[in-house]
């Protein structure tokens, strides 16, 4: 791909490359969109949110029947809080699979949400393996959650996110995925889980500033009243959508705006399959 | 002011002039400066995020001394949000003045923290008066904290700052104050206050991405390990910033340097008192 930033505004040429843990490089396209300003409560800014709801579910392809999108405004750790917040029940026994620091991370959000957790942790390197799993879910009936990082944005390790689905299905759990760094780069046919995060700033090439939880219906039907957090709460933030149409609260709109092209410049290069060949 | 989008594009003449409840109209310059990718781990954004910080602390003139300035991802709300996880204690009891939805809301984030809470509604149309405060302080000796809204978004009414912080410290409680809608144009001169929050898409006019707490040192200091959240922990994220001069989870970075123009065309029109004037 080549930097059409640099191409188009000479003064800028140093500016470097973006391939950090942090926002990535986005196209001219994408940041143009953010020129103008939006009422967040106008039927058109209404549209767009469907839009990007929509755009978002589709990349689950079939799949996309029985589940809904749910953006959140911040980062995408945001996301990853108001999902481990909103659908892990609190009664939970929780099993994080670790290799990284995204798996940390999760870990020590569970510590502030007071939920009982387990860990595998197989360090930096190796991934976690689904006859792992499955060995410690049996060993221990009371776990009823597990959570994945699909790919480690610290180390880059692509976790075999299908073989572990099938571990934690196989013994009537549920997954729970934080793709951040993989949806919409990387297929999920056939894995079956409860929800996933993502952010606007990772495979989807748009600028930072939302993050989303993709959860199966029924789960968020049943996680009214469980949030921590006004502001993080998945289920309330699902129901103003659905009802309004709206966000509940001041979205970055101008961060939305250049979503929907960075989605467009998506599905124009094949959509999953074609970014993942990229 | 000219709305200088609509001159500068003119297919977007039609644009409305934003004067809503959420995102207001910015200018173009502001806009512009979204035309370019940052990494939000370089040295330069550090830069950028330190002139955020201390541009913020500059609008409350001498008194910034014993204060400093936290910025939070996402909107206004997750400000509050943020400020009242991280700084109101656990036991502590809280008088909530409302008049009007944004009053309401705090309220409504009390019940999610567990806060114990009385108010005073004063319902739409009327503001809070210090003298009502006194006799609500004075009657129950365990509130310990006040929390008031500065300008109500919802009905424009401002409410008087000045003597309730009188009426509080008299009775040698503590302020907090949700100011969305006055910080950077309504002076606080002589007003005492333990935290107050904003954020970028109000009297300032940048656009909506983040939001932010200004507090005393001190409340900081002693807010470790209280926030029910990792993501809105105000210790914690001002930790980050002390620490590393960095964001603990990706900024919208590009919310951030439009931020940054707009806080300097806000000191060519005289700072507070220039923004409120006009």
């Amino acid at each position: 791909m080549v930097n059409e930033a640099a191409q188009i505004e000479p003064p800028r040429l140093g500016e470097p490359y973006l391939l950090t843990p942090g926002p990535l490089t986005t196209s001219y396209a994408v940041k143009q969109e953010m020129l103008r300003d939006w009422g967040s409560r106008d039927s058109e800014f209404r549209d767009m949110t469907e839009q990007l709801r929509d755009g978002l579910l589709d990349m689950l392809g079939d799949a996309r029947t029985g589940y809904d999108c749910v953006p959140i405004q911040g980062s995408g750790s945001f996301a990853v809080e108001a999902m481990l917040g909103s659908l892990i029940q609190h009664d939970a026994k929780v099993l994080v699979l670790i290799n990284g620091a995204y798996g940390k991370r999760i870990a020590a959000m569970l510590d502030y949400l007071d939920r009982d957790y387990v860990v595998i942790d197989t360090g930096n390197y190796e991934p976690p393996r689904g006859p792992a799993v499955t060995e410690a879910l049996l060993a221990d009936p009371a776990i009823t959650d597990v959570i994945v990082v699909h790919c480690e944005t610290s180390t880059g390790i692509l976790n075999p996110i299908a073989e572990i689905s099938r571990a934690v299905y196989d013994a009537d759990r549920r997954l729970f995925i934080d793709s951040m760094s993989a949806f919409g780069a990387i297929p999920l046919d056939g894995v079956r889980f409860e929800a996933l995060v993502s952010s606007a700033n990772k495979c989807i090439e748009g600028v930072p500033g939302f993050g989303y939880v993709i959860a199966r219906i029924d789960a968020l039907k049943s996680a009214k009243g469980r949030s921590h957090s006004m502001c993080l709460d998945v289920h309330a933030q699902w129901q103003g959508f659905e009802n309004t149409r709206q966000w509940r609260f001041t979205p970055p709109t101008h961060v939305i705006a250049a979503f929907l092209q960075a989605l467009k410049a998506h599905r124009q290069e094949g959509g999953v399959a074609g970014r993942g060949a990229r």
